[in-house]
């Protein structure tokens, strides 16, 4: 028997006696397979644009429980449905929502749930190296969301693609039927001031990319036409083979902290002068489609 | 006579002979007429695509003097006219002129300019009150840029619209022919690494709004129709009548101060926490064209 046959027997033979060793990561800023947590159904809500342009967001319970309540009621109630993306304005915002904001909210929604803008305790893993203008403290949770704090409590920041709730003057803090995804320079200004709500974890290059509106901030005029809601359902609400397989990069590890450090200081060849640092906005945790079994 | 209409007949009266009082700022933030300035036709480059949509860039000749050059004589020798937006990578940028890069260049461009990413001296009239991950200062120049410094040198900053000059690895530092403007948040890591040559002051939502491209750094793939490029011009090149008039708003004042502290602290009825702070790309120098004469 050759020497590569007797090695391939005794490993084969070995398999099931001994856990398979983990593939290790090609650089101390990979993840190894156990770094993505595959996000569970009930925190994804998909939105189908007219045109089959699909939205998937990734809902944040831990920070905005009551509003993310009243978020998974709406979708299963299919209050959005035939709603539309009525406002686009450059460099802020996508909203979408019932335009008339006549419509009656389901039963069993808070109109007007508490400010759930700061919860505590401050739960970052990692730390930025350095601070920015809008807070003492910046880093990610362990379950791979943006936020900053001031050592007691903790917010997620208004990054692209994170979802807030629109709302009307204080202290009116919004339902959540009225929603919104940044698509330009992260409005920082906002973070205490709003509930976010989640992230948009796919597909938002199709808000991103809508005409904007011409009206007053970034409403559509007349004449211009919103983009219609085909559909708005929580993953666990679709058939097991249309619904989203979604992944975070868990950040409790040394290799995520190797790749913030990383996103803070970029390397040659095309880099030839590092920052040193990096805003939370520009150091997103990576998110994945699941791969196939 | 009624004592208004003496007070009237004694102004008229006096009008000639008194420079006109200037019209008080409504509030301490609130621009006068004279802190409007009107940008050099020399120092507007006039970008149309296919569709009429006119894309306005003010150019950055104190900062990047070698590759303004360069565009300026790109446009007079209409290099662009027949080019295209070939690149649009959401969150990212968008970035246009010859996809194959074969085209030859025109007489007198210097193919590969100095590395024109550092100035000196730092010329900031305006301090943001807390530093930010990328640099130890950052403001405004008394013209309207928005810098970045070390005490030392200056730098302009990747905030959105910011337009920049593709290139390849270093040494290499792009002639300017391929350039591109950021659409998302702002990738200050890019900062002191490449070369920044202006802002895209009028028209940026014709490029942030364009599909994105499917293709490797969102290059567009075979089948996704790139973004024409009728004509690029200096203002200075096109009829009287047709000339962009745009105005910046000058920094190096009392009111301008007042301005920024007000984007670092946001107020009530909307807003219950202010910041306390705000990064340079979330207090760009306002822009609005020239009022009608």
């Amino acid at each position: 028997m050759h020497f590569a046959s007797l090695l391939a027997a005794l490993l084969q033979a070995a398999a099931p006696a001994v856990p398979a060793m983990p593939v290790p990561a090609a650089s101390a800023a990979d993840p190894v397979e156990a770094d993505w947590r595959t996000i569970p159904d009930d925190e994804l809500l998909v939105m189908t644009l007219a045109g089959d342009r699909r939205v998937v967001i990734r809902l944040a319970p831990r920070y905005a429980p009551v509003h993310v309540d009243n978020l998974r009621k709406l979708a299963r109630a299919r209050w959005w449905d035939g709603a539309s993306v009525y406002r686009v304005q450059d460099n802020y915002v996508a909203q979408w929502g019932d335009v008339t904001e006549k419509k009656p909210l389901p039963a069993g929604i808070i109109a007007n749930p508490p400010p759930e803008y700061v919860g505590t305790p401050y739960d970052a893993v990692t730390k930025m190296t350095r601070r920015d203008p809008y807070a003492a403290n910046s880093g990610h949770s362990a379950d791979g969301w943006p936020v900053a704090g001031d050592g007691k409590g903790a917010w997620l920041t208004h990054c692209y693609a994170m979802v807030g709730v629109g709302r009307d003057m204080a202290p009116s803090t919004g339902s959540g039927a009225e929603l919104y995804a940044v698509i330009g320079h992260a409005p920082r200004h906002l973070d205490r001031n709003i509930a976010l709500v989640g992230r948009v974890v796919e597909g938002i290059e199709h808000l991103s990319s809508l005409p904007r509106g011409t009206g007053n901030m970034g409403f559509y005029a007349p004449g211009e036409a919103p983009t219609s809601i085909l559909s708005v359902r929580l993953a666990s609400e679709l058939p097991a083979a249309t619904r989203p397989r979604l992944q975070y990069r868990a950040a409790d590890n040394v290799r995520f902290a190797a790749w913030v450090k990383g996103r803070e200081n970029r390397e040659p060849p095309f880099f030839t002068v590092p920052a040193g640092g990096a805003d939370i906005c520009n150091a997103m945790p990576p998110i994945r489609r699941a791969p196939a079994k």
